[in-house]
């Protein structure tokens, strides 16, 4: 790929789990320079110093945002906390493309906000030109997005095998059970007790049962495909593991359809993508194959339950999950082959 | 507690983790004396080479299972492989007591044994005699047994929340999912690729999806307890720790129910119990509450979803899922307090 | 053990890992009673919320330092941190009995610890009078203490192996390296960004090289043994474990000794020791075989580099490196079996 | 990198952990083209089931190794067992050239192999012809080689500082300790019960200790640097990581150097080098930064005991020590840039 006029990136919030994933996959992207970094409390240390595992890259250091100079600078990944992301976005300036990795964009309804973050929304004129970046499904639209609303890890995990499904009319709507398993990045790099290492080591529980801010983006997307509103049970497990997240889906076969059916609709869709794979029949994803890589593993199962299948599917939640959709679907903006930097295998064991 | 004549046990497979866990509560008990321990590859190494952690024990050497002599035994723990089981135990003395902790004696419908297991059940007659030994919801039949039959890890953790519920009519019978996530030592010790530290560590997966022989074990109390045939969905996942299982039940609510009825039935059905605990509202059971202890811990919670609410239960499937209630029944059996050699705390972190 | 009048226990500092673990094996000792808790954030939430794996525990609700009730307390076991600690205790009424298993009463020189710690003593009397308590080789002096200071972990886990052979002559005093690995719970429950999940699992790192507050600690012992002054090499790891500390130290051997007259001395000088024990030749020392129990193993081996030994150490911090060890000195000081509430085996796998 | 001409590559005995990771790195390699895998028991078997990480990859089906065709291959990377692999390489057609990942070619003196490896040389002329491939420090020899020696896991870790220290004669070479802290793929992925998850997680233990094959391999190195023959004390651990050596070294100063000289000298030797290299004072190497990388980190301490230092170096064994060391020397043998597929930023967290 030969690019003369390279890119120029700037990422809000480079100092959190997110900001190195992006450092990484971007380290080997010939489109790009990254040429501002942001950091809050650790602006002014060079990112070696805060990333030690980056410190052969050459990286500007991270100023603090309110000092960043935006001029030089073509598209800004963001990576900051949700409800200051908005107004940090509302006030880049115009020239910016912006891919935000926060949960600040994606709910179309500001009503919804609301409701699940606990405040308004502080930029509903920006909300409506956002385009949710689920890559594969939202292409076109990504393709001409100013701001793309990356998705969550928990909703690229279900979405992705739910969507085609529901559009295909294959499942019901009304009887979605997803049981997903996630790693503790997902729960960002500020220190809480509830994620040091002797408090999540050899251990399992879940939390946010029926409450967690990721149901309604799930629910966002699949009433969509589904053209009606959809109401999923969402429960999520923190388990011992970095990264990685296993959504286990159980479904209700609509009239006529069967397991194998599924698994042929989804195969048949994702057919010509290169992060989305259907394994083949009767074998498990596993989280520990898709590891540090952009790819979505998925495989439909039977039930015993008459009328009833599961689906499975994994990611790894800090790069399809987060950084590495980011970058595809900048690749997608910038009009660049979707996996260029993304061409990395997963890292097993 | 002043006991005089000792009961003398003999393990059988004392070589492998579920051994181990008797010799470490027996350790404690002081109604007990171990008079004999077999092992088949291991044997004639003393138990203190074989597992060092237990070096400080005044142990037997085990011997093959042929030699031994069951003479000055009156209650033998049997922690063999499934199948060669009912043979070992059928030619077992008639004086002797016995805990078996293999899926041997669990089926009642020897048919459904042969379709699950593969083979003609070689020792139906004995079958008809076993209890199985779910100590909370059967200790009129332990005390009075000969051969109890030690329920499985999956079926203790899913029968113990779900059996109560049924009884008392406050759930759908034909909508059970039980989503369950389990540690590595449910796997036995035997070397196998798939268990080893770098092909478990760090990721998750599901396995025996729709095929687990824990299914028709944990129908069949469900079954009992609905007064009518149940089948669940029951998929298991294998995640990075050693000890513990945790189920995440989705159920249907039966006419006039909620989620708040089922934990105040469950409460009150296991108020006066030693070890099954509900947890306040609210708090999620976590598997690291439970380790290396006969605890099973649950909760309660309402969906989202109308009419649904979600099961919780943990326990550490090497204690309550296997020699614990081993221990437990024994208690029962000999009529000695039901907590003796069990009243150690949790291990957390 | 018949005890007719109870000890009154308090616990300052109740809400951390030690804490923790005292009240775990407090729970089985018959001659205790827990009469008070403190904690300072926590003060007012039941222990089952703090640490839910004790929720079976009737226990006091812990109370902020400055409100605590000292009338009905015998002994106070106390888990604050450094500095501070010197004046709680120093506040204390004289009737107490006092474990502490802070380091500010083990430095016996107070111009050392003021060197190390970074500000004068607050209670240099008070040092005078205390014991430090690394129990097998000081039991005579911790029975009659009021004040005992509980040794740390990686002192305790180096001077076990490493005095009684100084004191015999049999190594060198002038070339002795420590090379430490540690789990996690040494660094507290306090939430740092270095002790989360993500940042400890699968990797390994030394810290505090020729800096760690417990290179003093351990020479101070290790020059009483020599009877010289004694420097060492003392480098600690950090490493993806919860519990334990295994210490590989490495030794020149005095003229005429060799590595099998070191692991005799070793052997004969513990022989009669309840937890500490060596190992047969050639046989590994396990941080696994010793979690949860108050052990430490040990063993010698020689090396090929002419004139040189090896010398290995397991213990559990938690255990034998802090709340297990203060148990074992409060049982002396009591007059009661040092094995009391002690005798659980280590929880392996 | 335009190349016209690729090299046609072949792997035996890919199935294991680094023929995997052979494949991983090579997928991104623009020079190769991998024509022929060998297995053994899963000869037949597509590497989509073998690793289903790389299930993407368009690979050949693995052939037993007397099936293998080799007229269509250039170079041949060996990832057999020692002692079968002489046999093998012995009888591969002449127009190969070959990187062994064994150790069957890494010790010139074929007596001590037989020594350390329990029968005689197979191949003795064909040692003869062997470079042993420490890039670094050996690369006009690699450059020119037919066979390549890749250095075991271990000795890269130790000779990467060592040598140069030696070299330069800063430090003495009769008082060199090498600590080793290893993860677990080091042992490889056949079965066995020593490396099960639930024997291996959340514990340290050392193993071979004095006895490692390691050791002769590591002071062959270091002899030829000093000039002398070398005798370390080399003590390897097996902890809780899947990936990863740390290796933490205790030196005696030479008269007149000290730490930063030994800082310095190293800094200086691999300025130039894109893989290894120096961290700034103070900064403590971790194997969680190398994660995933062909990266050598290194630095050095201070003693506090006067005329002593600490090296402190770590690498990911699974590439600097064995399969991206082996690309690298592939790069080196075909004239091409050494970082070519190998420049992936390391995987944290």
């Amino acid at each position: 790929m030969a690019i003369t006029n390279k890119l120029r990136i700037g990422i809000l919030g480079a100092s959190g789990y997110t900001g190195a994933e992006l450092l990484r996959l971007l380290a080997r992207h010939p489109g790009v320079e990254i040429k501002l970094l942001t950091a809050d409390r650790q602006a002014g240390k060079p990112i070696a110093e805060i990333f030690p595992h980056l410190g052969r890259l050459d990286l500007p250091i991270p100023v603090k945002i309110e000092d960043a100079d935006w001029s030089g600078v073509d598209l800004a990944f963001c990576c900051l906390p949700h409800g200051t992301t908005q107004e940090v976005i509302a006030a880049l300036p115009l020239h910016l493309k912006v891919v935000d990795l926060s949960a600040d964009f994606r709910l179309t309804d500001i009503a919804s906000y609301a409701t699940w973050y606990g405040h308004e929304h502080r930029a509903p004129e920006l909300q409506k030109q956002a385009v949710y970046g689920l890559t594969e499904l939202a292409r076109a639209a990504v393709a001409g997005a100013r701001l793309v609303a990356n998705p969550g890890c928990y909703p690229t995990s279900a979405q992705l095998p739910l969507m085609p499904l529901l559009e295909a009319g294959l499942i019901s709507a009304d009887d979605i059970i997803i049981d997903a398993k996630s790693g503790v990045t997902g729960a960002g790099r500020d220190p809480k007790q509830q994620n040091l290492y002797a408090e999540v080591t050899e251990g399992i529980h879940a939390y946010g049962i029926a409450s967690h801010r990721h149901a309604p983006e799930i629910e966002q997307g699949l009433s969509e495909a589904a053209g009606k509103k959809v109401t999923v049970n969402f429960t999520p497990h923190l388990m011992p593991m970095s990264r990685g997240i296993l959504s286990t889906i159980y479904v209700r076969l609509a009239n006529g359809s069967n397991a194998e059916g599924l698994r042929q609709e989804l195969a048949r869709r994702y057919a010509g993508e290169a992060f989305v794979r259907m394994l083949p029949p009767g074998q498990a994803p596993a989280t520990r194959h898709v590891r540090g890589s952009n790819h979505c593993l998925m495989n439909v199962f039977a039930d015993r339950v008459p009328g009833r299948a599961i689906l499975v599917s994994v990611i790894d939640n800090l790069v399809k999950g987060a950084s590495g959709q980011a970058v595809q679907n900048m690749n997608v903006m910038a009009g660049w082959p979707e996996t260029t930097a993304l061409d990395q295998q997963p890292l097993f064991p």
